[in-house]
């Protein structure tokens, strides 16, 4: 590459490829990044489709073969935007490779998987190889200002945190099936898609790690009309059941998940990951109630922090709407005047800034593999105690041998 | 009596008893109840004390002790408005007396005593005495329109139910002791005084049962400041420990309670009461999801519902904020034009019409004690849960030998 | 009377009648007010309705001729709420015979009325005799807050007003016809009905009085179905003119009217009066800038205070939701805890405490007549400017030779 | 140009040049548009900066006389984002050398010139040459959404607009000068920044023209500190005054302009533009009242349209929350699944997608540089209403002896 270039090689090419593609076309044009992206090369297993993806997302080249593509010689980073059943292995050929990785969430189907990961992740750092892990909500202007003001300790301490994922595309149950659907492909279902979101956005909010759950989980639907050849967001075919003369496929996944949980620091947390919450389009909801103050954020209103300040005297005080706009929030001030909102897409370009500033001050992005590894783990735990009577689980840590499934027997029961 | 007029005793005159005078001074005024009250005598142990409330509140003469009050010819109808631990004695009481009698929520401090209640309460209905436990937030509009529309089949196939009753006035650690922080009074702490009005809104709305829970509780502030011999809303003083130089009180009872459940009908719920969201000051808040529409409620919003109609197009859908203040919407015919803001008191005077016209039609009043001891049932599943390491637990039956305590050893751990 | 209390005489029992009812009943209950109101006597022209009305409304007596109410030895209190064409000839009427005076809004139908009667009422108050106009919106929690944070300077100098006061109930062109759309009856249609209030509570939010305006106005359904024998809000049947099979009314007022203000402290003012806003059923909004602060109200919303504090740093500065229902809030502390929301007819009940308060302490109450004066004279200089060409039209002067027909003279006519 | 391309030469680089270079980067990555833009050249005074700003919108050369920018061989769109005072010279030579033309709003600083303008670009238009002025918020989804209801008669009979543009970065007496505050450069004031946004979305949403108007204008701060060498948004440095110490300059365009208007179709309106809204960022507000329905939209909250349909039956009615996210609504099936919100930014896509359709479709794209010229036309009825002691001003038509000028003698002054 030329220098202060970084040729960027991209797997995948769906719906996160696409708003990929224009985080790498567009940070540098914003943000004073240290280096430039170059989109070199764009994988699909698909060889036209993939070729026609490249054309629109502004690719310079094409790969049908993911290995070939982190082989390249003119790719130093590789972008992971496939389902979650192939991120271990293309991660770490990728960093054995020596190449910098930005891998899609969740980190991986399993905590297996992901520790292999953050263990790889770690130990190319040393080598001066980065990888981060898209949790692109961190890069919510709103949910920015909101983690700063409780690292200001302007919440206080910490009492309460609720936080729910809902959409409703499956709400229509003769909606069809997708790879989202299919624990082969998506490792979960809402509980891996969307509650992955939350989990991480309350702990990086918060800086609590959540250290026991019991949850929940429910299947609404369990078979589905079968994907037909269009194609919708799933970029692989799955294969459907077929059922009397409609062809069904079978959901393996959950539809819905719920847990509470406890944090390291004392707060309690409710969550909530759904796609049958009929009118809610991608509400992504955290509160956190501190001892001085609290927060509430929707993200279907993205640009918006409200805040309760403790500190205000009683007759004046309510939740402030700050519209999360001005020059002086997070990311805002390489964008537009106050009050000209921001949309979904500039998370990923926040994001990919922020990697791109990581990997030439050679320091570690955030969220790093081993905080994907952590939200794996609560993950896990979830899954562990909504399949054992909700029993209280707690969560694994990094050192220990417990894993999901030990996690489970170790609860000990008050 | 005269002819049309009804004789009530009141038996407390703290909150509860202010806002249930006002709304048997009221009632007749507005709504054309075929009975109207005669405020005959107000309750209350300290005699001073209860003369002034009288004078306030309109009310004739003052006991002093309970059971006079009962006795008295002139009472036809005995109000229960004092702490949980004394509802079952002065309810039982009355109901053999033969007096009608409305007793505020939680019906009583454990399924026990809400179970012989229930049964009395069934056996007096056989004599034409009724008795009703005064879940108000049933008489809130919006809500009740909000039942109309499940009853309806508006919102389909019940999936998700999302109740919080969010207050912060605990959140200053230094607020002091009042009988609501006191087991041995209040029975628990938010749960029963929160958590069962969402308990009870949850399953009238949706018209289904919670089936089982699982849960975590927490007291957070364990001691507090004694309570002066300044009242507050604490009718009834309560005993401080004394400790070093300030007199301390012991928190017996659960600040935050929260919990899962599953519904009858195959809905996922999600609860949570607590007395520490700081900024929320009554966030009584329902949110459930159906089929075919949802529906969100916030009682610091209470003449508003939104409903989201799944039958509207696509394009044009969306959450409706219809302002509950339409004279074909429950209750509000007997007030103000549209637009004219309804408060708090008036879901009282609706409970109090709703009662009269019960007692005059030879009708069972709703909610029974029998739903009083439903929701009795649920908590103390939650309560067992939460001390059994959150392990899923039924909730109790009528018919069955199960209480509270059998019901904790009976979980099957799946 | 007895030591203490205040005979009131009410003159008509329509909407106003009903709601003044209830604060004369409920006052003494929640404020420590010096006087206690009796409800001494009812007056209507239908001697049958009026009967029915005391019954309701718990009036000990009824009279049908207004003249015999006010010479009541039993009425120390006129309250007058009827039409505004009668407005004059009562409050003229009770104040010569000492007694004192609430009379609702719009004070008068003409400068020239209101001039006479706040002639009167000064003469009256010399002699102890005391007279309120009832804009109850200034009882509105929310709105007495602004009002207090604007005069403690808050808001820094005000440079913007917008006001409108938005209703739907003329939307449908079949509704019938009501003594308010005729001019000999109202004076004027949504400006005096709707206009008037918004008038008075930019003019007391802000501290500043309106100058000069520039209007238009529109009649958008010029002919409405004549009024049937029942009765709606309309507690004075109107002839109706027969056209063709279906009998007519002509409609003699404005159906919106909109003007811009200048107040006299520089601000710069927007105002809106309509019934034809369809959606918006009681949409009294207020919102007020200033250079170091802003709020926005909407009566829909009633509990609650929008403030822009510029005092905060940008970054964590937003409009803050005050829920205004804290004990230290104006009139809240004599109702319920925080969160529990007061409605529409509590602004009447802390209308009355004011007066009591007001007669008893020997003081003048706000708004006087000289109040609704002002406000009479704003409405004035808008027809004038309406039926002017728009032509910048000032707001005349107590002391000025310069009175509404005056203003439009002046005026000059495109 | 290659086939399927069309070289775009930008004129001016500050705030508008920065959004529109994205839009010309990205409308192809999105929008299936007939031709991709060729960043060909970047046109500023600065040689300097004109090079450090085409390096990072992406600029292939850079020119420092627009003359010779329009008359490049590999320009075939001119794009104008400089003041208004320079729209007319640069968008006349570039039609009459062949050149489609962008050009920002307002189209003018004067009637005559944009009188000019319309002339040249309808007779362009006749030799395939197109012409398009930036009224981007006509590519708010929200509002595309809210014209459509309007045309599909979902609204009825049009009564009321209500339009306000609200801003607040003068409100500081002491932020400084920039060419928007200078007549000679922006021609007006907040009127020509703001007020001629709204006055073009409220006749494109109601699809009727503004016929007359009465106005109100006012300049709050009359000198501010002249600008220093850091830019902020001004591209062309002002020359401020110097005044004892520090040196002042004079501000010569209104801060606020409010006015009333009638619309064709016999609505009512109310506008009103200004900067010195404290709180509010960005708060682009149209609502409207039809007899049938009514819209109301914030800019502030983009992503939503409000929606109150008035065939609902009144129990269920209610102002409904369009997330105007769905695939289905205008533009936005090019970008992100439902809930995931578009920015500011996006409307300039949408636009240039749209100009770029019409180009290759031999078609005029809207709005024309006559849309333009309709709204100079009210925004110069409103400076001379102003100026008229609010006289009620026509807004002047194409064909008839009534212009800007005209109207001006013809307004009686008071």
């Amino acid at each position: 590459m030329s220098s202060g270039e970084i040729g960027v090689g991209m797997i995948g090419h769906a719906f996160m490829g696409a708003v990929h593609s224009h985080a790498w076309r567009t940070v540098h044009r914003f943000f004073p990044v240290p280096l430039t992206p170059r989109l070199a090369v764009l994988c699909g297993r698909d060889a036209a489709r993939t070729a026609d993806a490249a054309a629109r997302f502004g690719w310079a080249d094409v790969e049908t073969d993911w290995r070939a593509a982190v082989a390249r010689d003119d790719v130093q980073l590789v972008d992971i935007c496939t389902p979650g059943d192939t991120h271990a292995e293309i991660a770490l050929a990728a960093l054995a490779a020596g190449k910098h990785v930005l891998c899609e969430k969740p980190l991986a189907n399993s905590v297996a998987e992901a520790e292999e990961m953050a263990a790889a992740a770690e130990a190319a750092a040393a080598r001066g190889v980065r990888a981060m892990v898209a949790f692109n909500y961190r890069r919510v202007p709103a949910l920015a200002l909101a983690r700063k003001l409780v690292a200001d300790g302007r919440l206080g301490q910490i009492r309460h945190v609720r936080a729910v994922y809902l959409q409703d595309w499956l709400s229509d149950e003769n909606s069809p099936m997708t790879w989202r659907l299919r624990k082969d492909k998506a490792g979960s279902g809402s509980l891996g898609d969307l509650g992955a979101h939350i989990v991480d956005a309350a702990q990086w909010v918060t800086g609590q790690d959540i250290t026991g759950v019991s949850a929940i989980a429910e299947t609404f639907v369990r078979s589905r009309p079968a994907e037909g050849g269009s194609a919708g967001n799933g970029q692989i075919a799955a294969g459907g059941v077929a059922m009397g003369e409609v062809a069904m496929g079978e959901v393996t996944v959950d539809d819905a998940a719920l847990f509470l949980a406890r944090f390291s620091g004392g707060a309690l947390g409710s969550f909530e990951a759904t796609r049958y919450a009929l009118g809610r389009k991608n509400a992504m909801r955290l509160e956190v109630n501190g001892s001085r103050g609290s927060i509430a954020f929707d993200f279907e209103s993205m640009n918006e922090l409200s805040f309760f300040d403790g500190d205000v005297p009683g007759a004046e005080a309510g939740f402030r709407r700050i519209l999360v706009t001005e020059a002086d929030h997070p990311y805002v001030g390489a964008w537009w005047p106050p009050g000209h909102l921001l949309g979904y897409e500039h998370t990923f370009t926040h994001e990919v800034a922020d990697l791109l500033d990581a990997i030439a001050g050679g320091t570690d992005p955030a969220p790093s593999f081993a905080d994907g590894l952590r939200v794996q783990r609560v993950l896990a735990a979830v899954e562990n105690s909504a399949s054992a009577g909700s029993t209280w689980t707690p969560v694994g840590t990094a050192g220990g041998a417990v894993n999901g499934r030990a996690e489970m027997e170790g609860a000990a029961v008050s």
